[in-house]
Parts: structure tokens; sequence; C-alpha cells
């Protein structure tokens, strides 16, 4: 099983955000800390900010910030929305999907409700329990 | 989230046979019937063999059928079986994991957690209770 490496780029994002909540942080910080490409982190920070999880101050010293608690940030909530075009078989998809199985089949059922149960174990936890260990993830982040 | 092809291969074989259960299939057949790669299946049906749940019977007029009951074949264990080599993220797999948080992460825990909710699901599942509207599915193969 895999989650896409937006989902997973999307969550360090904010885990850093939440790491700083008094700073603004830029794009090229933060993808220096993770030594990990700024076009992902781009597209990403543009949807987390589409989504209300983080806004951009504009202008010289701008950057980037939480707009919300990170306690009213829910992980299941974000994994959904960034994992929202990815498949779990190929019959999510009904657009391509070829699967003759479809019309009578079990195994869809109980593979989405497979799923379900991984995104309601996530929504039980919020950024802030994610960055609880903060000097031990600043130090991991050089911050 | 995605499951590999190779699983939902798996489950599609595995529920073939069980729909089939005092014939010998072929590959050939198999795949014909979903429409899908002979290839594919292939390494599918090796791989399943090793693991206990169908057998071979070689020669002319042989083929491929279930090694134990259907009840007795946990939809959970095929899947995690199948992917075992897949990692839900970058540092579930320790070889080629450059994330700098993993010393100090809890969101792999979190992941982790999330992800065996979605297999104790599958495990509640086997493959006799995929194949329950027997007739609907034969329909749906054209068999």
């Amino acid at each position: 099983m895999r989650l896409t490496r937006y989902t997973d780029y999307s969550l360090r994002l904010l885990m850093y955000l939440a790491l700083k909540p008094d700073e603004l942080c830029t794009i090229k910080e933060i993808a220096g800390h993770y030594k990990i490409s700024e076009n992902h982190l781009m597209k990403i920070a543009h949807q987390l900010g589409v989504a209300g999880d983080i806004e951009t101050v504009r202008g010289r010293g701008g950057g980037l910030r939480l707009a919300r608690p990170a306690d009213a940030i829910n992980v299941g909530a974000v994994a959904r929305r960034a994992e929202q075009d990815s498949a779990l078989v190929e019959c999510f998809r009904p657009e391509t999907n070829l699967c003759v199985l479809t019309p009578a089949c079990v195994l869809k059922g109980v593979l989405g409700k497979a799923e379900e149960r991984f995104y309601e174990e996530l929504d039980t936890v919020t950024l802030a329990d994610l960055v609880k260990p903060q000097q031990r993830l600043k130090k991991a982040l050089a911050l």
C-alpha cells in the first residue's frame, strides 16, 4: 500500500510550519531543511493554501505560516484531500476501469471499507500531535 | 492510497479459481475472461503457489486450482503478502529513506497504525466471502 509523495510532503510541510509557529517560512528554506525539491513543495503549498490550512504573506520578508492552530488541522482530512486522485485499485477510478467483475464485485466494498479504516485512524490525530517531540524534531531538521 | 496491480490481480485470480472449484483452469483462460495480461498472471500464479494458496497440476489437461478451501484463504493475508514490497511512504523503506525527520518522527507510527487498521479489516474476510454472489460473478466473467 502506498501513499503519494504529494501526501507525504504535504504532512512534512505542515509539520515544519507547526514547529515554527511565530515565523514566516519560505519554500526555499523548507525544501533546504528537508533536502527535497522546491518545485514539489510549491504546488503543495498552493493546495494547502486553497484548503485553508496555510496562508501566504506576500512581499519582502514574506512567507508561509499555518492559517489555523495545529490542533485544528486534522491529519486524516489532510491525507484524504491529498489522496483524492489516488485509486486504491482499478475499479476505484470508474473512467478507466476495465474490470469485468465490477457489476457483481464484493471485493470492491471490502477494500473501500478497509480504506475507510485507514483514514479513520488518521482522523484521531492532529498536526499538534505530530509535532509533540518538538525539540527532537527541530534537531532532526537542523532548526 | 493505492494497492499494486499485483495485489489486485492476485485476488482476482483467486476469485476465479474459487468460482470453478472442481476444475483445473489455465492462465490463458483466466487472462481471457478478465481481459488482462497472461504474463502478469503467470508471475502471480507462481507466488500464490509458493504461498500454498493454489496448486498446479502439470501435463495435458493440467491447470491451476485452489490448494485449500476458499474459506481457509484469508484476504488480509493475501494482501499483506502481495504488498510486502510496497512502502506506504519513503521512511517505510529504510534502505532508500532520506527523510531527515526519521529519528524523531511521530507520523511514521501514526501511518503504520493506520496501515494496520486497513489490513485488520481485510483479515475479517475470506475468499469464500468474496465469491458469495456466485451466479452474478460467473455471469460477469462470462463463465
